[in-house]
């Protein structure tokens, strides 16, 4: 046969489950999106509709909502539980990832809570021998209103762009990762950690790029969290421009700016420590 | 002429400013999406296409600018300004409205900001003599874990829903008050404290419906703020349900949701003080 | 008492039906999107948290679906069979609003559809005694590349938009038309009527401004269907800006352009007949 | 140094394009979102805030409207002029994708349009050498009423989906499919004649899951377009759920279903042909 099936994958995408903890002195609340991705042994799905070795995507989302009964602990423990148990006892899946998004909540009172921005991540992948642990954030968004400059870059016939010594510079971070290890972390305070480090990256960096803002962030995550090996980074630039007010005979000294929209760029990149362990399905 | 123009109105939607104001010992930033909307004696430009009497929706988004190269001050005032100018200062414009959304940011540093969830709302109404000012939340999302009931509802054939003392009570608030002077008001700390009544209403109301706690939200602002003479509330119930875990052999003693996205209840009221002016434009 | 409720109303949002009609030579879908909204004697649920008349938003979808089994017919139809019901067999609610969104399907094959853009509405309300009904379109998304002017606009000291006499003109359409009679009217006949006049209208007029588009497009409505009263229109001015490709040498002769998000203008209007009815609450 | 600089890639996002050509007897658009990505020797920007070879992601927005001065051609002839260009002639870039996705728009009258829905895509990668060109659709939303079973599947304790042999299979139809040659193709044929093969196979394959009809797809697209050595399919399994009308004394063959939101099944699957040339680049 000429035509042959590839590299598959299935799973269940968003299920959304919220977890209430019932201490007595005040409630704790679990705001979770969890998507699992399973493969294996799925020729005979895809070519004669056999489904026999298919775990439904329907059970997928119940073995979500069942395990949570116990408690989810950490996100990266819940992702690596889910991702064993469906590798581990469906006959034809060999690798299973799970991504979580967690939603920031703060309570006030008793049971009450206000939802707040930024969203902590976790994406586990096994392989019924070695899981992977990545962790991240997503849609943290920030701004530097100066100490960012952007000048001395290459020209060609097709550049208008003035060069700059003070602009604004102002990204949605989409971080993520990786553990050397998947076991016996304390995974919260990793992510404390890592978060805190890339912010604080961000406002001690002056700027000549958004490219070296980037690295400054990834690198300083390494320095200060042993227990990591490698960062990604997708950084949104989030153009500001200042408006020219000339016409109405006013100056705007770095003061009043247009927010854009789109087009925006987009800067992406991973720094990594020497002798990281092989990514292996980490990044799958 | 059998056809005639009805009621219109035009302007600038979702102009995207952002102001920096570069004191010594830190930064601030006002992040701000501003509306305009124009009526007045504008059947020309319908009828014939004479523009003479429209004030460009580019003008209209040029002035927002310009005025913010001296500084917003609090939205309320920011939205007054604009109304006033456009009224005042172009012949056929009658009326104007202002409707603006101020973004929050909280600073870290000299100069570094990020990003956080609740949106600060002002609209402004003027017809050249009078103004309201109506000030709100926008998508501030709420949680009560317990303390929330519903039952004793009217039945009828198409019913099915069991009655339920201890449920999740989840809605994103989008609230709005009026004023009952347009002048001279500490708009920051009215806000702060309405916000403040809102979240503590929502916390303390031991809620037989969402009805009542609405209520209980309105009327807790209005005690509270004397300068504040109505508010407006519209509370999408964003039901949770709790997953039946019996088919797993589990109990699920109020710990274990689905957060559901569609179909949602969607309630909305409004309380108000007796005795409270006319709101004239001030919903327009 | 110095504070009380005032006016208030609660339904259930965004209720997806999907119906199937299975003909022996081709099946039919009818693809919705209802909203069901309520009024009436709700003051005690407010109040005192007493539900006894308040009929639940679940039984509120219930009815959607229980009603879907006979047929929905035209979606003016069904918005009124259960505005209708739910005021008539409700003690305690006094009006009802039913909003539906229809979205397009084009059948290829005997039971395989695929999803076409344009979304028709349908809003009816009801008050126990009389019934209005107003049909329309939603985002229906059109262009001019020509045929489109602006200039002889009022100038002030904030006006930089230079005048032309040739722009894009486009915009996402949302109209509704309000119906004389709430009976016996061929829904289907009317609702593809007036979109066509619209469009027809959009595409004849040359236009000096967005407005006298929007005018000519409500007058063309009213001048074909005699069964309307009423044309609301709202037309977001999606700016298209030609781009200076001088810097690069090169001339643009009209022919590239970009297509901004924000700011955009927007346009809204009514175009009414002479001795039209009292609306009444059709645009409640 | 014991942290180092790994994979990275800058760009310019969602620089959106409408082209006019303005045939006497009638205009013609093309409506474009176009995506830059540029990688190469950029270490010294991301280590010492070194532009010197950072071609601006504003100069590759300038880029997209200059060259679309001259026309645009297929999407994928644009993509990949644009490609060779930035790899061509800036020093330091060693490969470029460039993404395109164009919007449907349908001609009425001599220069008036209507959006439609559907999306082409194109995603061109160059690395000095050798070009890949993937072509494609996004957000193509079908459904079949019939005609699909899931049956037979694996059950774990977790599992509670009842077997049917009858739903209906819904999704929103991502495909991108690799070209065998990067030159002188006729792609506007070749497109239109894989979307037409997908369509098919959607409509007549008998389904017994969403991975049967996946394979289905893919096969038949490579079956019929010899100019194509592989398709990748990510489909969503829309979930429509037969409700449940029981409780009001009314049974439901097959026609009133609820469209949920979330969760939804994700299937994603690759076809190929045997002996197709190694991708290279061109899933980047």
């Amino acid at each position: 046969m000429d035509i042959r099936l590839g590299d598959n994958q299935y799973g269940k995408a968003e299920t959304r489950l919220v977890r209430v903890t019932r201490h007595p002195d005040g409630h704790e609340i679990t705001d979770l999106n969890v998507s699992t991705t399973l493969a294996g042994d799925l020729a005979a799905a895809h070519l004669v509709g056999d489904n026999s070795g298919v775990l439904p995507t329907d059970t997928q989302k119940n073995t979500v909502y069942a395990f949570a009964r116990d408690g989810t602990g950490e996100i990266e423990d819940f992702a690596l539980r889910l991702a064993r148990h469906f590798v581990d006892t469906t006959p034809t899946i060999r690798r299973a990832r799970v991504r979580i998004e967690q939603y920031s909540w703060e309570r006030f009172g008793h049971h009450s809570f206000v939802h707040n921005s930024g969203t902590r991540t976790a994406t586990v992948t096994y392989d019924g021998a070695a899981a992977t642990v990545v962790s991240g954030v997503d849609d943290l968004v920030v701004m530097n209103t100066t100490g960012s400059e952007f000048h001395g870059f290459h020209r060609d016939r097709y550049t208008t762009l003035p060069e700059t010594d003070d602009r604004i510079l102002a990204t949605a971070v989409r971080a993520q990762w990786r553990h050397e290890h998947a076991e016996n972390e304390d995974w919260q305070d990793s992510h404390r950690g890592a978060t805190g480090q890339l912010l604080e990256a961000f406002a001690d960096t002056h700027s000549l790029s958004l490219q070296q803002t980037l690295y400054a962030m990834g690198e300083r995550v390494l320095r200060h969290r042993d227990e990591l090996v490698e960062v990604r980074l997708s950084l949104p630039n989030k153009h500001h421009f200042l408006v020219d007010l000339s016409p109405f005979e006013l100056d705007n000294p770095g003061e009043v700016f247009f927010a854009a929209d789109r087009p925006y760029g987009l800067i992406e990149g991973t720094v990594v420590r020497d002798g990281a362990p092989d990514p292996g399905l980490a990044w799958w």
